[in-house]
């Protein structure tokens, strides 16, 4: 079925135009306890916040909730819903194996899982989604299609940043000195870009919170080639650029073979590196890594589930902190977390590094992790003057959390509560450029019982199952990776 | 207001009396997949598990839900919930200052905390809690009293392991070699023995689901002499043994002071290790201390989100699997983790251990991991026999996850989407020792809006808050860490 012709949940959005809201009396922080205030949104930003204003428009109450701009789930594969809980524990290299084995074939399921992913985002305090997206072959613009319809339906403010290369998988596995004879890969630079300008003509639509992203898959996959179209249409058209960089420690010695420098040093050189430009994992970097990142602006994407799940390490977030490289969460694609919830992600990604710095005045607190997640996730879009902070002009991107939801019981600290605690059904309201998209607890642009039955429906239980492409890497892996027994 | 006068719960509880159910057609884990099957349940016990049975008793539609022996909350400390969310990030000896500060001082909030951390207990897998309960000095009995009567009402099976101790907070953290003279304890180690014995005789009820445990705080806190009426009183009652060992890097450096060897060899030679006894925490442990655990058959309960919380450390979890010791979960108290979702323990847990060896072959697998928290959490309670797996003849501690909840979906691996995950509402239905504790994914035993309400009312804000005991020790603490500045 062609997506255009799909199921369809934007039958629930129009009946929800563009309106005037006033949260009254809801809680906001102040610079280090709360202030109880009015939030008006007209015209899709931040009218006028003030502790007692005139009500404009829809008014909600805001009475024992908490107010905060919507966080940023800065890295994420949406398709890779369709494979969550699938794979067993396997490091990166033979994890991804599978996943290309199993990887849908149907932009219609590209479709649904983008709401999906957009339905776990919201419902977890984020109103911006960075979806690294596989794009499949022989259909790319046809999957770029399907994500950005289903964003759009749900509501959320989308990066669409298709996963390009032009190198086949196995080339991302080092050689380890032998000599190694690939497949070309299915498209060449050249082909791929022409793809992406025509994506960029298609689908970039800022005004409708849809962004198509400059998103070379990495170092690992891409040629030169590759990289410098990559910034030419991202200057031409102001797009941003986006990259997985030395998540794994197989990538750190493939860089080291491939180019005979650390994998930031070559980007550096290519000049892919800047204030617009967002780097998911960072893992494998060392102290002259972190110092290039910080002097080009550039931004850590932290995806602490994805890095523990796949064995990748723990990224070294307090330097990067200390450095002062701007640092943001993202969820990772749901079949290496295994799930899109944005506050486990800031949770995890926030104690993870508690361990790793016996000074706790270098930890994350509560406070510092919710604005690494909105006004840091902003920033690696080069949208810190349109999103992030609960501030007047800015685009209402809003999250309002019910303080009275068991999981944030006894009263205690409201930050600490949701950032520390497991917040259940925490999210009251939620309005993305306005337009609310959660009301009482409850979508208002999906029908998530109708969704449920559609990905029951178009699934199928599997366990236990084979990947011919990681049988077929998986010794020489072993052996690169000095991992003994074949 | 005295427990036996509050909110009381039990008119609920008292409509659901111990009956018969037939679960019909529910999935359950065979060796390396699944089957479906009928699951009678008959005098609180499994009474039959076949392909299909003749319905007996209450009929539960088990078609798309997956059956699941109950898992074990294996430490935790209930009356923490009232400071969740509160502290900010600080290592373990500063973050108790600071907990001791603001430690409840009335029997009714003890109740209420032990129904709440009862209540995210259930809803997240666990029907078995183990609570080292923070008791009142003066209101021993009473505390002890408020939290049985919580888990009685709601339904859970709890050993109840009163959180004894003969010395005082400051000696919990190592001298540096200065003369430290520190106040006596509120009780000697002869009366709390004495306060013990007449908890046990008051409370200890296993044919109703109520254990006491004999829980020394930890070596960093206790005499050997009360060490030795612990052994005493457990070998008499046949009761289990719970304490914490080498959580933080402060403690091993602190044995090695007092003792002159490790914590686990004090241990040994006190005769406390043993396959009743159950060790939270094990991070600090070296080779030949995973040796002595193996030996004894003692059970580490490992409690990931606060070892990540107060930045204790990483736990050599592999290690311990592959020495052959029993490992299992905990939440640990809700001030430190800060929440009291076993899923949630259960996956970090697992995936956290993954950066800590590089051969994925050692890694935990979902099924491991479930094995872990069910079996593994009865084996550390000596109850290996009676619970922590599908068989007929054991008590029915069983949960019933509905696999269309949409965090388990798409249809992949059930247990692989349950574990790695972030299951939300997923629980179906629940049963402790027979009786159905939820239903429909509510409370059958508990009033949750009431419960809000009640936690609401008696709790506030705190934000910000200051602690002199933290204040009084945090120089020294710095110093003996070798962490620079005070």
């Amino acid at each position: 079925m062609h997506p255009a012709q799909g199921f369809c949940y934007r039958a629930i959005l129009r009946v929800k135009p563009l309106t005037g809201y006033t949260i009254r009396q809801a809680w906001i922080a102040s610079e280090t306890g709360y202030d109880t205030v009015d939030v008006q949104i007209e015209g899709g930003r931040i009218a006028n916040i003030a502790p007692q204003l005139d009500p404009v428009g829809i008014v909600v109450d805001g009475r024992d909730k908490l107010l905060l701009p919507g966080f940023v789930n800065a890295h994420t594969h949406s398709s890779e819903l369709w494979q969550r809980g699938a794979i067993l524990p396997y490091p990166l290299e033979l994890w991804l194996a599978e996943l290309y084995d199993f990887a849908p074939a149907d932009p219609e399921q590209v479709y649904l899982s983008a709401i999906g992913t957009a339905v776990e985002t919201l419902l977890s305090g984020g109103t911006t989604v960075v979806d690294h997206l596989t794009i499949m072959p022989g259909q790319e613009l046809e999957t770029i299609g399907a994500a950005v319809k289903g964003y759009r339906e749900a509501g959320i403010r989308a990066f669409v940043a298709p996963l390009i290369q032009d190198q086949s998988l196995p080339s991302s596995i080092p050689t380890g000195g032998t000599v190694q004879v690939y497949e070309p890969y299915a498209r060449t630079a050249q082909e791929t870009l022409e793809m992406m300008s025509e994506a960029i003509a298609q689908f970039h639509r800022p005004d409708d919170g849809i962004y198509i992203v400059m998103a070379p898959t990495g170092p690992q996959l891409c040629s030169d080639e590759l990289f410098a179209g990559c910034n030419e249409l991202s200057d031409r058209h102001g797009l941003c650029r986006h990259t997985h960089l030395l998540e794994s420690k197989a990538q750190k010695l493939l860089a080291e073979e491939k180019y005979g420098c650390t994998a930031v040093e070559y980007l550096k050189r290519l000049e892919f590196l800047g204030p617009r430009t967002s780097l998911a994992h960072c893992v494998w970097l060392n102290d002259h890594d972190i110092q290039l990142l910080a002097a080009t602006q550039s931004t850590v994407v932290h995806n602490p589930l994805s890095n523990l799940r796949l064995g990748s390490g723990i990224a070294p977030i307090l330097k990067y902190r200390q450095a002062g490289v701007n640092v943001t969460f993202g969820c990772d694609g749901s079949a290496s977390n295994d799930s899109q919830d944005l506050l486990e992600a800031i949770k995890i990604g926030s104690i993870l590094h508690n361990v790793t710095d016996f000074d706790y005045r270098h930890w994350i607190t509560p406070r510092q992790a919710v604005s690494m997640a909105a006004l840091g996730g902003a920033t690696g879009l080069g949208m810190q003057d349109q999103i992030g902070s609960l501030d007047v002009g800015k685009l209402a991107d809003l999250v309002l959390y019910d303080l009275t939801s068991l999981s944030l019981l006894p009263r205690t600290d409201p930050i600490g509560l949701l950032v520390l605690g497991r917040p259940v059904q925490a999210v009251h309201s939620a309005w993305v450029g306005g337009r609310q998209v959660i009301a009482d607890g409850n979508m208002t642009t999906v029908n998530v019982h109708q969704l449920r039955q559609e990905l029951f429906a178009r699934s199928q239980w599997a366990v236990d199952r084979q990947s011919p492409t990681r049988d077929a890497l998986e010794a020489r892996y072993r052996s690169v990776m000095g991992l003994q027994g074949d």
